[in-house]
């Protein structure tokens, strides 16, 4: 269970590390949507590791092919089958680690859950099950962008080096860094601090933003489906995510109602808010202004130091660290927040489609 | 939409702020539980206005019926019906904004969305909502009460005064002051604090922080219904709420993973770890450590001073506080949080049945 | 588990046949629908027992509230509130069947699946659950009539007696009789038999018919939600329903492809079938023509004759039939019915929004 | 939307008649199920078209691969990817009818819904669609042996033949003829009656019949989710299916209930019945005694006869048969039905799984 995401445009996936493919339905998906194979591809190769100094050097091709839904270039209305081999699986790469807990991984959740795991490279909890996600919201956003809505991440923070100001940079920027910051000098530190930790053979953390622009008002559901609910239900299924907030977010505790409520006013006829403190949404519905998150990932638990822990037969251990790692997947996960965040978006945009029965 | 909640412990429910009543419907709840109506009302009476000198005067009764589904004294396995009648309705209170959209409300989303709204305190976008939520939480404690699973939540913030240490104290004691925070001495600070903003006819916000204990391991299903997921979305819909973490949450971004990792060891054979930065939950599935995380509220939208807005018709109006509110709803939101927590709980644990066959 | 029934325009219900009360919540229904009371209560006066000198003589006054989602007479797009008292509970009449497993009743299955039941009156197995549908369905078909949709059923066989020609004769009619059927003379015989078998303290099934008039095309979903699985589901959920067939249904089994196909033309630019063996649906999509279908009932179990059966302890016992029976439930079923066909004709209209962006 | 079934064991497909692949993700799967691939691929071959002289010729391959979800033989747990290649696909043969609508197929429906389809052999509307489900059914059916739950289907009649003591016969025996017929007798005859409907380019319908047997009592849900509601849903889902009926069905009608009930009786101190006119379910929830039912098939559409209909552009034409067609899918359709038996038992018997926490 919980393979799938969405009620209307809805994406179940499937797909462990080193079996032989991962890939994605999507249930839902509307008719005529133009799907440019290129821009799919390339939202992929954003996530895929290898892609720079200071990722993974692992090599996964992350080729994505259509096996249906598709006609003559269009969206037909039926089901969206893809699917994504796996070309680079080193299953011998694990033995070592075969019946053993990685200390911070999943290895014994999932074995005290199913009693049975894959444990080649995590299996099933293996983050490559994002490129699936990645997929998926790469034919969301080909959709929002029919609508004219955009979706844009970057990296805000790296373990303390912060980019403060983000909301006013221009954030395609961050795609000029290999760091995905949209502050050229913060990037540069947060570089060399990759670089540094990398050496340590360590991992380190870090958060990544994202605006949703040009959304139109009245998406989202009441009560459980408030669009927040669900963006951070989204983002929270990340893999190493650790926490969520939107618009003014923890630091919004520390103010007062007079400071934090955002003032109504008329623009051209349109009501706005001159303050955003809201990040787009009132009672869980979007009010047209700018929708801005924040995600938390926790630096990632395979590092090349030693470390206690047991076996699958309750012996304790030692896991050591060999083979490849990612000092920071923080800016691969850039693509990923902004699928998932494609993935809500449409999902409420079409959800809202029922309700108004005139329009 | 959005106004259902659970998988296999599924709670829908109904009810406006000023309409004849709110409620719910419980599908799903395992036959056998005994039901303690005692219980279940002073749940409610924990979230109910009017219960100390720091919350809003607004009186409610908050009786809480059960009109199906239990038989004896015990569910029967089939739906629950529960109803709470609205007794303190002073629908004229709110003509004086009946067409007015007051800031950082939901009174003009839901006219976006909709094009019509109950503009009496709220209607659905009102927290009293909640309601049927604690008393659906109510009937969920009581399922888990009988295995042995304990939820208890806190306020750990108000506005900057903060109570760094909560998981080393005795949690239960925090009901015993009025903004439940388990510090005594921040209690004292947090009530002064929020006395005084009272008095400006200001609001405040805060951080409600909630420990889920004896949880069993192997609770969360892999990918999007991740533990830490499915409870984040509980969180974020609930009304003001802007932020959540678990474990070492925003803070975990700053540290390295060889410090962040938590050492796995064997106590009288059962697998554990040695820190829990974790917060009890490894690839989206419990590992029977402590699940803890924070919920960050802003500070309520209605208050005594007056703010410029919009109307319905589109013109620039002024809207002024008048009536009762709630300087700081935090303390009030503690039920709520564990309620929520409670009915995220019970449904994973529901939903783990079908997955061990022999169990 | 099993209380909701549909996808966006979803209804879920609760309620026992003795306890304080049934309901139901409606949520996703539009916003601007007018709710016309009279014609809810018309609609569940059309099901209530004690209605004629051929139904059960118990008196249920049956009278609908609506507690939320209805604002100055129309909806508001939020979750709706309804219950129905039950107000003539008689619970000792069922203290001499406390333990006894009525034969095909559900006495026996509830217990061996709950370990628990409420045996007064078949708890929540009685078909006074029901009621909530028709509550629901009323609501549905004000939503239809808004959008020109007209649904219309009938009682067309009861025992050995059918009425063949329903489809040619005006539906409207079936409601100036006792049993419901449109063909006055039938109906004449109909009700003599249902008055034979009442004297014998026997019970008898029948058929109700019904079709739903200027449905749009494309309403339905393919493979597994096709229109008809989905109508199939909500009719063979109804107490006591044993079979259902659309369109030629099972005599259609006999035709030759050449015969059954149904020659598609042109009427002033719309496409058209000349035959409507298809019943309306293609592929499982609706294609404008009329959707009509036959729903089968069996004899009602309780019935005034002593039964061999066996109770809760595992003895043999002797059934006893006392109190009030109702001979054929056929003719109450009607509205059923029609609830059921309205509430699976809106959920596919709401459903079928989300298809066509530019609409 | 509609591309999914179940609850817990959830299935999803994709695919259409021409495109690359078809297939499958199951979703619920319980860990620790021996995955028997020749026993799924002898599944597929039992639908597959090409098997007799009385099938269309055309062949295909329908090999099925495995993408994910299972590790060294066994379920995991995880998600289930099925992927079945497209090998036959002779598109050139559809452009005789790229923009006409067939009589009696989904060509017209689709394209009213869609706005664009996928011409080439019925697209996702073809019953092609099906051999996803005989796979994902084919797991299902293995999970069921290892609770010793058979499933056996078979053909009981073919136009006005029909076999009526299938309930008597070894079901098993269906297998040795090639219209799947219990009796060995009628089945000659049923096969004669196929060949000379082919000989006249014509197509014929049928029943399927099918018993569920060993099936524990408890499963089902009350209301909507009916055990014979969600069966009923998922046969006529099936392509071409018309009509429904378990236990006594339509004939159930005639009957009185003093004759319809099934008197209970105990047998080794297990609760059974006499008859078995309830079809083994009771109140929507199963009683242990035998599930049977029958599913009506109309004639398939494809003639090899020209027939009048109407183009994309609103333009008279005429369709006219040719290629390679199927007389009378529903030998064919005996293990479509098997599978979506096999599917509904499995996802109630998970469903039932929460419902007792102490089993």
């Amino acid at each position: 269970m919980g393979n799938s995401f969405g009620q209307i445009f809805k994406v179940s996936t499937f797909g462990e590390s080193h079996g032989p493919a991962l890939g994605a339905i999507i249930d839902g998906c509307p008719p005529g949507i133009e799907i440019d194979m290129d821009f799919i591809q390339s939202e992929l190769d954003r996530r895929k590791p290898g892609q720079s100094k200071i990722t993974t050097q692992r090599k996964e091709g992350d080729v994505v092919k259509i096996l249906s839904g598709v006609f003559e270039g269009k969206t037909t209305g039926t089901s969206i089958g893809l699917v994504i081999e796996n070309t680079d699986q080193k299953s011998k790469d694990y033995s070592h680690i075969a019946d053993k807990f990685r200390p911070s991984h999943a290895d014994n959740t999932y074995f005290e859950k199913y009693g049975i795991r894959d444990y080649r490279g995590g299996g099933r909890s293996s983050a490559r099950e994002t490129a699936a996600r990645v997929a998926a919201g790469a034919i969301a956003k080909l959709l929002l962008k029919s609508l004219g809505i955009v979706i844009e991440g970057c990296v805000t923070q790296i373990g303390s080096i912060k980019c403060h100001n983000y909301l006013e940079l221009p954030l395609s920027k961050a795609e000029e860094n290999i760091v995905r910051c949209p502050d050229p000098e913060i990037a540069e530190r947060m570089i060399s601090l990759v670089q540094e930790v990398k050496k340590d053979g360590d991992s380190i953390g870090g958060v990544v933003s994202c605006v949703i622009r040009n959304c139109p008002s009245g998406l989202g559901e009441p009560v459980f489906d408030k669009f927040q609910a669900t963006l951070g239900q989204a983002m929270l299924s990340i893999n190493a995510a650790k926490g969520f907030q939107y618009g003014s977010g923890f630091s919004g505790v520390e103010m007062r109602g007079s400071e934090h409520n955002d003032e109504i006013y008329l623009e051209k006829g349109r009501v706005r808010t001159r303050t955003n403190n809201s990040g787009g949404i009132q009672g869980g519905i979007t009010n047209g202004e700018d929708i801005y998150f924040d995600v938390a990932f926790k630096p990632v638990a395979t590092i090349m130091k030693d470390q206690k822990s047991v076996n699958e037969k309750g012996e304790e251990v030692i896991v050591s660290g060999k083979g490849r790692h990612d000092p920071c997947v923080v800016p691969r996960a850039v693509p990923i927040v902004e699928a998932m965040a494609a993935l809500v978006t449409v999902d409420f945009f079409l959800r809202n489609r029922s309700v108004k029965l005139s329009d």
